[in-house]
């Protein structure tokens, strides 16, 4: 494994740590300042800003913790793609039952200096453990 | 654009064409041998083999049409990625109600050759047109 690929690794695990702690200063410096995130049944989510708007209003509703299978990191020269498989449990603050999220992440990330790596694109593909909540044409 | 942008949109134009006149054989010439496709609340479907497989377990079931608007290319030498958002309609052959999709499709691509390239990796995020059926950690 490259010092790139080792980089990447770490940024994914870093992302997972930061969120379980709430910690959003440090999951924003993970990702580019023009980053889009996509997933289904939601619109485009574009820029560093609006993921610290939308995280900020969930503040305090849930808990979450997590665990990330990285499948594949492709380095492509100062851009990269990864593959996860995300198992997520969301822990609501008032109380009530866990809800149990699966699936997979596809990123596209870019390289700003040595062994520093950002998100730029993101398809999270997470869904109710168990269920099928989509369609392929 | 550049030709391979232009070969790439092309690519997702043919796709689209293809699926929806039923046309697997085309399909299958336009993504890699070890593709791997996404998707929310599905395992992670490996291989041209198995897409194939799969499409044709459902033949004759359902036609096809739809939309897609490519939102990004960008070619990192002999790979790329691209974001397009898709809107698919579902008529099942034996009647009733379509089906309504839409949502956003990362895709990896790779070049095979000149101006030719083939989906490596993509993430599928279709869900019913309106809904939300997913949720971000």
């Amino acid at each position: 494994m490259n010092s790139d690929e080792a980089a990447i690794r770490s940024l994914i695990a870093t992302w997972l740590d930061a969120s379980s702690r709430g910690d959003l200063d440090r999951v924003l410096e993970l990702m580019a300042e023009d980053v889009v995130f996509l997933g289904p049944g939601r619109p485009p989510m574009r820029g560093r800003e609006a993921f610290a708007a939308a995280t900020r209003a969930a503040e305090g509703r849930s808990r979450m913790e997590g665990r990330a299978e990285v499948q594949e990191v492709r380095v492509l020269g100062d851009w990269a793609y990864s593959w996860t498989q995300l198992s997520v449990i969301i822990h609501p603050i008032a109380g009530g039952i866990p809800a149990r999220l699966e699936g997979p992440v596809l990123s596209v990330l870019r390289k700003t200096g040595p062994g520093r790596w950002v998100i730029f694109r993101d398809a999270n593909m997470l869904a109710p453990a168990g269920g099928d909540t989509s369609a392929r044409p």
